[in-house]
């Protein structure tokens, strides 16, 4: 679906990112899930700065991306909203109460289990890599994302989905082991790495990332601009 | 509910930890909302190593406790647990749309944005305590909790629960918050320590921490019993 001004929903992105964000801000997961339910949506881009004055506060209590607005409704947190969006429209729920289960499992699993470590080396590598523990404190994060990504690998094995068909919970798997792309992770768990290939190749994602791009015509705060 | 033997719904917690952790072992979560649904449930207690055999993987892949069983059902991820024993049973999940909305998003606020930060302070002072990167890293970890100890506060203000009414959402954010108690975080967010009290001095609450008290019944494992 395009992105629609007056579509009845309405989702927050940003005008301008650092070059290594391009792809991966978290309004990309709440845009594949419209794109997979078939729901056109608007953005409102917000440039840089504009996430923590109190208009945005109002939306999102910790001045972040993405938030999403239906006709009475508002929410935060992109895992809370690919949920509601499954649960809201036909189209990316599972059908069944155990189908269904899975999915709600493999979302928490990717945003508590998951996400935090591969986070984490993302602080170490580029919002702290200037700082002295960054550099002996990365075999210890890459040791951590190892082991959850064996055990992810074991879990999955021969099947296409983590929970058994693919909803939001491998829409929300495949977002974050995404995030590793660049890093050495998934070269050594080949079946990981197939599983990500699999959904990005989805055209609901591929429809999705392609707006998620083409919101990038800001200009980069005063800041950024003098450092670049 | 005390806790029942013949009970349709199990659960998986530990029969020992270090004392530093009990009190905190996330089988805690669910058997509160079990206490808030007033359901009787089986606790399967594994002792210290059985949770990463063959067995306890086939229901939770990262070999953690806690899991949830019922008649056709299993789920691991404490998030995921909570969130449906407030969707099977009555009296957890506030009613109205808005006010689930309110509870999902809350759930994954305490999940993926302040337990990641509280979570990685417990690595720098207990798990990782001995390594050198540990203290220098303290005070950046330190200043990223009170940022969103700050942003929480705000967003409280003077409201009783983050969601308007109590349910999965400020039942996790208790939990997740209450991670914090013995550190100095809490101090100096008198609104959250309040709303942490508030929390726990619900009878659910108090049910579930005697039962969970009196689930550590076991002995240390050989190399922990050789350390002390
Ligand atoms: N837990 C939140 C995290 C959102 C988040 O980290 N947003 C980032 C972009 S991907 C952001 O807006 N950061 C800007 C900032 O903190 O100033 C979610 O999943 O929605
Ligand atoms: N994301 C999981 C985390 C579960 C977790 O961290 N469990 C801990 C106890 S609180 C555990 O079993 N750790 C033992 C281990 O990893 O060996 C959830 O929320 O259920």
């Amino acid at each position: 679906m395009p992105v629609d001004p007056a579509a009845p929903i309405t989702i927050t992105a940003y005008d301008w990112v650092p070059d290594f964000a391009k792809g991966q801000v978290r309004d990309l997961r709440v845009r594949w899930a419209l794109e997979e339910v078939g729901q056109r949506y608007a953005v409102r881009l917000l440039p840089q700065g504009a996430q923590k004055q109190p208009a945005h506060r109002a939306l999102q209590p910790f001045g972040q991306v993405p938030t999403y607005e239906e006709e009475g409704l508002t929410l935060f947190e992109s895992g809370a909203i690919v949920w509601h969006i499954a649960e809201r429209f036909p189209g990316l729920m599972p059908a069944g109460a155990a189908a269904r289960a899975r999915s709600l499992e493999w979302t928490f699993a990717a945003m508590n289990t998951l996400e935090p470590v591969i986070t984490d080396r993302a602080m170490a590598t580029l919002f702290e890599a200037g700082e002295p523990w960054s550099a002996p404190r990365l075999p210890s994060i890459d040791a951590r994302i190892e082991e959850r990504l064996r055990e992810a690998e074991d879990r999955l094995a021969d099947a296409e989905w983590f929970a058994g068909a693919f909803g939001p919970g491998d829409l929300m798997m495949v977002s974050v082991l995404r995030m590793l792309d660049g890093t050495p992770h998934l070269a050594s768990h080949p079946r990981l790495a197939d599983f990500v290939a699999r959904g990005t190749a989805r055209p609901a994602f591929q429809r999705a990332m392609a707006d998620h791009l083409a919101g990038f015509t800001g200009q980069p705060p005063a800041a950024f601009a003098e450092a670049s």
